[in-house]
């Protein structure tokens, strides 16, 4: 257990999922923001726009039509950052200026026929669908290749250049960093400690209840020990499940719920549409499907940029790109101090 | 030599530094951008204002009143993420639930005493001030902490709360996370190859003259073949210099006129006072000032966030922050494709 003394002044705490520490600096919150603030106020985004290209019935870039979707709606990115078809670079090469051929699709998913609507204010039944597609795509495209990254960035504020409740899919030929890394660190921990990593963890956290958001019979979304960014959490099965295509009827259902009142907090804590970017991370695929995977357990990150309200964000520049990352307040005070950030909430967390 | 088609297509870039990869989609600038754009007009700020905290003769948060600087002012930040004092969380401790004592001490560091200045716009004389007084606290912070970082946050973009040219300086009892990284691929490198990495490397950009934006006797810059932003540079020495205590007087002078060079680029690019976070990595200092370190170099790195225009920067979200960096032309085009990218210039790099 964290000593109150530790938790009012600065510390290090290490993220076993990605063998690097994190700067905590408690009572960093109360520094006078002068810096830059963010457009509040979003647009008024109606509930089909006839120039959105990914709304229903809808003419794309490059010409095809949107069918008259109903739940989702999944087609290829117009402007993919990875193409089925690039040449290998060759070999032979210096170690200082070393290339590798990256192949792969990349593919957008409308998640609802509506512009106007997020996933926190859509049915039950409606976000199961996604969950159902979001397994299919992965049984699909994780059927050749080794990493099928789903991700979702919401927010003007993260890059987000339609309205459209929408997620992408990135499916390479390779391992990305994060996988690499995330994949060597739940290895290690496995042959060390006897049990996959985050199984051990959504245990102890479940029992600590210290930094809990919301949890259910079959899941649990906590701020982890090592969060970087403010209100940063981690989804979690309570089963040992290494991918989105093992999830029961009944745990999808669960992850439908979580993820509704999970999102639901997030909107109500600064009263917004909480700009985040979020991505799921399980087992590899492709070759990998053959291969021992026992380390590996499901989770999705939520990576929210706000820190301070609606309009302030925490920057993540200078320190934390040239040293290290740094956050201004600990997990656990998000979760129980909530009620000095917001102005609405006693508690953010611990249901 | 990159061949054409690979330079058409998307391919993966190794970075030795980091020893990550970075996903290179070279032709992602024809895409629409219909998300956000920031503000480009800055507020006209005034040589003096009285109400700033870093401007000579203001009273600050604590009480303290600045002297009547003429050149580079230090003071301790009066909200630090860094104090010498904090508590030791203890030890056996759980390998999920893992922290360490965070001590150190951050500074702030004022240019000028002029507020409406940049370091471009600054003479040469009073740039060699600025690097003169960064040695200086490389010097003192060096002394006992084994990591002093110095780094400049530029621009409201990156996060700057205040417009007063100043850069801040944060020493730490611990290798931070990119220095442990870059400590160990250096020491590799030197270890199989001979020579240490970044030696080599300034030899032979200098030699490809690929990417070199700006070099002149002693400095070289050059949007790195690894580079993740899309205007980053690497700023390096040509000789084999360790640490900016180890510069000579000669090298301070060109050090001055090349960073004064680079960031007139940088502002020319896009007609705009260009953001960027920038900061120094040399070898550690500290317990390890006795040890060997010749495997290290002294480099800056230049993160500046802008990708299309001055309104329209890159963002690095889902994608990058779960699965890999990306980005959306290749080092060359930087260069080589100058004029499709600025509207005023044929070409930004080669000089
Ligand atoms: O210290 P400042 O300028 O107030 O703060 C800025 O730089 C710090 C160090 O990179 C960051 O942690 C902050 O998020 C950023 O706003
Ligand atoms: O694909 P989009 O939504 O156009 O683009 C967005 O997400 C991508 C993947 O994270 C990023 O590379 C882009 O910088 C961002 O603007």
């Amino acid at each position: 257990c964290v000593s109150v003394s530790v938790s009012e002044h600065q510390h290090l705490r290490y993220n076993p999922l990605r063998d690097t520490w994190v700067l905590v600096s408690a009572h960093r919150m109360k520094r006078p923001w002068s810096g830059q603030v963010e457009k509040e106020e979003e647009d008024q985004v109606p509930q089909h726009d006839p120039n959105n290209p990914l709304c229903p019935g809808n003419t794309r870039a490059n010409g095809e039509v949107n069918p008259d979707y109903n739940n989702t709606f999944v087609f290829e990115n117009d402007f993919p950052a990875l193409q089925p078809n690039a040449p290998d670079p060759g070999y032979n090469q210096h170690p200082l200026f070393q290339s590798k051929a990256a192949r792969g699709v990349c593919k957008v998913m409308c998640f609802h026929p509506w512009s106007d609507v997020t996933l926190p204010l859509m049915t039950l039944p409606d976000i199961i669908k996604v969950i159902d597609k979001w397994a299919e795509l992965m049984v699909d495209l994780g059927s050749t290749y080794p990493w099928v990254q789903i991700f979702e960035n919401k927010g003007a504020m993260m890059g987000c250049s339609n309205p459209h409740p929408h997620c992408q899919v990135w499916a390479s030929n390779f391992l990305p960093n994060e996988a690499t890394l995330s994949d060597r660190c739940q290895r290690e921990y496995l042959k060390t400690h006897g049990e996959p990593l985050l199984l051990q963890y959504a245990k102890m956290e479940a029992e600590r209840r210290e930094r809990v958001v919301v949890q259910n019979a079959d899941w649990l979304a906590v701020v982890p020990y090592w969060a970087t960014w403010p209100f940063q959490t981690l989804l979690l099965p309570r089963r040992h499940v290494q991918r989105l295509t093992n999830l029961t009827a009944q745990e999808r259902e669960g992850l439908a719920s979580i993820m509704k009142r999970l999102l639901t907090k997030y909107d109500n804590l600064f009263q917004i549409s909480f700009p985040y970017s979020m991505g799921w991370h399980g087992a590899p695929t492709g070759p990998y499907l053959k291969e021992d995977q026992f380390h590996w357990q499901l989770h999705a990150h939520y990576y929210p940029p706000l820190l301070r309200s609606a309009g302030v964000r925490k920057f993540m520049v200078g320190y934390e790109m040239l040293a290290q990352e740094q956050r201004d307040l600990t997990p656990e005070q998000v979760i129980h101090l909530g009620n000095s950030i917001t102005r609405n909430q006693a508690m953010w967390g611990g249901q």
